[in-house]
């Protein structure tokens, strides 16, 4: 009978080629796996919350993987934080319900991009903001962050590359602050993300914000269901996915 | 005539075999030095605020230097951030009065020293927080932690190979507090610090925290004078420069 496994970690994503398994790159889901292997001798596959993109980092994710072997979860926790490397951290490991599934389950997820919005770039961020030096209407991002919330189908802030076939998704919640630092953070959250929609929501951001679209233009970019109206896709190292509600 | 110039800076400490100028070693001074010489074409020796170990980080940072030339600040500024590796990041640059003097004009400095007391070692908090894994009564700490406040000849807390006569300081504040990530900070400003005395007074928060001093002892460690009562030095990388008072 197999077991159904699951693991909550964390990882810097800065040293990987991403969540995903992939032949000679060094992934997240690849690191682990091959840890439980050294230690429980059994060739897993982990399901993980969300395929990031390389470089795009997790303060909550959540894995689950079945093994045929019972394994106590505490020695899994020890042996993988010490085989793996420090960038990944598994805070936990459990034996959950035979039908969990870490992918489907989740009820919302929330992403934070980050933005070092000063003009020398802080030395601490490098790997976790986009350095955007110039100014930024911070009022008029958070009146167009307004315009991202409910239930829309976001096709106009989807890459290429995606096998999604529903393409309406709800934002339960959004905001944009900045600290007394220069720093400005997009929260996001909801029940789901089409590919690169975090990073193509925070680059039309930053498109209003140094002026090229207008907040009022939010709705009308969305309804146009036309990539080529929202604004850059963000580069992925200022990508957190900062918490997951299951 | 010679024009004093005043620089403030960040930097993480990861990278460099601290502060100050070393043959054969990269060094932020020795970085910041070579910088303003190729946009200068001036041989310039920086005055720092501190003389940061190896590893230790600064948020805020002021150095200042003499040169015969009049140059722009704002152009030293973008000049040393396109030099310099980004671990270092210049703030601001201005001409300031002739007898300014970063290291002996500073009022008071804050340090904040990090202690990632998760079980499992957060992936972010590597090369910025001591990892210690074992149980620490908080309670304990900040009670030791109030005995390090006033004037006091802090010789218990001074590592060898200090050029310093005087050896009485004033901690003007001094607390430890914990997050509900599990990472504790302990933040101390005074008027001037010996050398290592914040990681040895963090070492010996951490000795009070598992058991192994009592918080009634630190007095009477204070009083001894005694580098061999009081607890461990911290490692570095924990350690970082907060904030600066002239």
């Amino acid at each position: 009978m197999s077991i159904n496994y699951k693991l909550e970690l964390m990882y810097d994503g800065s040293a990987f080629s991403g969540w995903q398994r992939q032949k000679n790159a060094r992934t997240v889901c690849g690191e682990l796996e091959s840890a439980i292997k050294i230690i429980t001798k059994q060739d897993v596959e982990l399901c993980g919350v969300s395929r990031t993109d390389a470089g795009v980092h997790a303060n909550e994710y959540v894995a689950n993987f079945f093994m045929d072997i019972e394994f106590p979860p505490e020695k899994l926790v020890v042996g993988i934080n010490a085989i793996c490397p420090d960038e990944i951290s598994v805070k936990k490991a459990e034996i959950t319900a035979p039908d969990f599934n870490a992918r489907f389950d989740v009820k919302s997820k929330t992403y934070i991009y980050t933005i070092d919005n000063t003009q020398y770039g802080n030395s601490f961020m490098r790997k976790y903001a986009w350095h955007f030096k110039y100014p930024l209407d911070l009022e008029a991002m958070q009146e167009a962050c307004r315009s991202y919330l409910g239930t829309h189908d976001f096709s106009a802030f989807m890459s290429q590359g995606s096998t999604a076939k529903n393409f309406e998704r709800t934002i339960l919640d959004a905001c944009v602050t900045k600290g007394a630092d220069g720093i400005i953070r997009f929260s996001v959250t909801g029940d789901g993300f089409l590919y690169n929609m975090v990073r193509i929501m925070a680059g039309t951001l930053v498109w209003v914000g140094k002026g090229a679209i207008s907040p009022s233009q939010i709705p009308d970019i969305i309804a146009s269901k036309d990539r080529k109206k929202a604004g850059v896709t963000a580069p992925p190292h200022g990508l957190m996915l900062y918490k997951l509600n299951y």
